[in-house]
């Protein structure tokens, strides 16, 4: 006897992002900041190669990454406090109850903790999600879902997985990442692309008929060739002891070959990735009504919806306009979010994720019931 | 048009455990060692509460823990390598050709890298697994999934998804970690505990009359009211940047209130979860032939497993006996591949993740297909 099977919906998106805002101004003159204390503790000498690193403008960031400005947690506060700001305001406002929620998919590169506790298991915790029926326990499915920036397109694809298995009905899907975390000062490659931010998506099964992925409309690739272009060098498994100086020069912080990325990653998704991934669709690009990328960097991204465009893409393209920053496993909800007008029923989307590993993974699907998004934004 | 369902079988398992054998006897003298070093530092002045944190024996990891001895890796390697030399012993012994998988599933709480590149990026490159079919990318799904002790059964339920919804046919299961890592040598807590291991399962896609786990037979819980009782309070994002004190006093390395584990989890895991469980699959105690314990704690374990004889278990208990530690990702899949001679056709299995968050995932199968392992260990 085989169970029955679900299609998958967008139920509602909530995204928080942090109050503190860092302009381009603000950043630059936090690595020049940093750029002294170094020179003091080195006692003056910075070779040319070193000191480029700390040299940046606001200009420089808005004509290369395109970024205005990105928010900041405040001390003390990390994955978990966006993931719940977030989930809770998707409770408020959707009037979703607690008890309706039976799994919590967490996608997310920068854990509240390392090894353990999960933040799936934190959140049903601060959400009061309840585990109890009597005095039999209630089954609630959950993990922590990594693949850098193609981490939250994979999260959902994990959740159509559980919805269409019969695993999960009603998921809590985050995309949250506190990145400032993930900052080395001493180099404006990532410092001047990275923000902070939570996002909440509830995903829920309905009748096969009205899935909006039908038939598996997910892409993903890794390659892990080219692993080290976005590599934290200590921290990880591989050097969990790394010294204080190694810390103070940011090794244990992610860096960035932004030339290598942009390299790769411009004529890959502009190319052969995207083709394939509709072949597997059996869509085309004129069929896409809405587009949004994972906002790295919106320079880049422009270079690869300027392919697409000439190859036939009319759609829109959705983004959260540079005014966040890079937020990995948040980026693309909180663009959607923030563009309610745009999600309007019978609209074709493609979602795409790419970065780090390398990875890519995409989505396409079809809003077929409303969906409402909430933000903390003006 | 409706994709078919498949089901899926477990098509090997390999596992791989370090050379570097550590007794008890060898803990307790680098905890006495790390003690010396400490009262040098604080000028001779220990606690009688700091001072008992390094205390321990065989005679009492023998009794309270029931291991023997671990494994521990070499300085520089990580969760990465663990993976890679079982899952090419994977492909050697089996005959499978890399060119068949299209899926990796990375179950760990060690990843080799904080916040990029994934495990499962790096380990395509690792194995040779193709991403280009001529001028066309080639498809591979693939994620780092993270939830404590639970994550290797999570991970599993994972790859039942993928499969199911027709996302994936044939993947490549991690369950690796380097949890040498996470050990603070001032707390006997997890220092006579933990050991590092990696396995790798093949999960392949069958017709859905074949399926091993049909109709879903799992069952998940998570529980963050308890999260403190496992946890490493810095070097998360919460608190990324521990002072040099903080770290050396094992602030990024995890700690545990082992009585608070005991009190909770034997409980729970021997009476409401496995009920749970066991009514969700409408299996009985009587029809488990074979069960896996995560091999966090024998005593622990066998203190749940009395619960279960009690109540009418009467199957085989499959462990790694004690003689690789704590390998979180890695215990169950070790446990199965040291054990080939009961894994015949026909056995009822359940297996049995649970630890920090606090988290729970169960599995129920039927072996209905050959099932070889094959490990580095005599």
């Amino acid at each position: 006897m085989s169970p029955s099977v679900y299609g998958m919906r967008l139920d509602g998106i909530s995204a928080h992002a942090p109050e503190q805002a860092w302009s381009n101004a603000r950043v630059a003159a936090r690595l020049r900041l940093e750029r002294m204390r170094l020179r003091k503790a080195s006692g003056g000498r910075l070779s040319p190669e070193q000191a480029k690193l700390f040299e940046t403008s606001d200009r420089w960031v808005r004509r290369f990454v395109g970024f205005t400005e990105r928010r900041f947690c405040r001390d003390g506060e990390g994955t978990i406090d966006l993931a719940a700001r977030a989930a809770r305001q998707l409770f408020e406002r959707s009037g979703l109850a607690s008890g309706d929620v039976d799994a919590i998919v967490v996608g997310s590169v920068t854990p509240s903790y390392l090894y353990s506790p999960p933040d799936a298991a934190m959140l049903q915790h601060e959400l009061g999600i309840p585990v109890w029926r009597g005095p039999a326990p209630r089954e609630i499915v959950g993990a922590d879902v990594s693949l850098a920036c193609s981490g939250w397109v994979t999260s959902l694809m994990f959740c159509y997985a559980l919805i269409r298995a019969g695993l999960a009905r009603r998921i809590i899907l985050i995309g949250a990442d506190r990145m400032s975390a993930a900052i080395n000062w001493r180099d404006r490659s990532f410092a001047t692309v990275l923000g902070d931010a939570g996002t909440a998506t509830l995903c829920t099964a309905v009748p096969e008929a009205e899935d909006w992925f039908s038939p598996s409309q997910f892409w993903s690739w890794l390659d892990g060739s080219q692993a080290e272009v976005i590599r934290a060098t200590a921290g990880g498994s591989r050097q969990p002891a790394p010294s204080p100086p190694e810390v103070d020069a940011g090794a244990t912080r992610l860096a960035m070959d932004g030339a290598a990325v942009r390299k790769i990653l411009v004529p890959f998704v502009g190319g052969p990735a995207i083709d394939a991934a509709l072949a597997k669709a059996n869509w085309k690009l004129e069929d896409l009504d809405l587009v949004t990328l994972h906002e790295a960097n919106l320079t880049l991204n422009e270079s690869i919806v300027k392919t697409w465009r000439e190859r036939g893409l009319r759609g829109q393209v959705l983004t959260a306009g540079g005014r966040f920053g890079n937020t990995t496993s948040a980026s693309i909800p909180l663009a959607l979010a923030l563009n309610p007008e745009a999600l309007s029923i019978g609209k074709r989307f493609g979602l795409f994720g790419f970065g780090g590993g390398l990875s890519a993974c995409f989505a396409f699907g079809t809003i077929r019931h409303p969906l409402p998004t909430w933000s903390n934004q003006a």
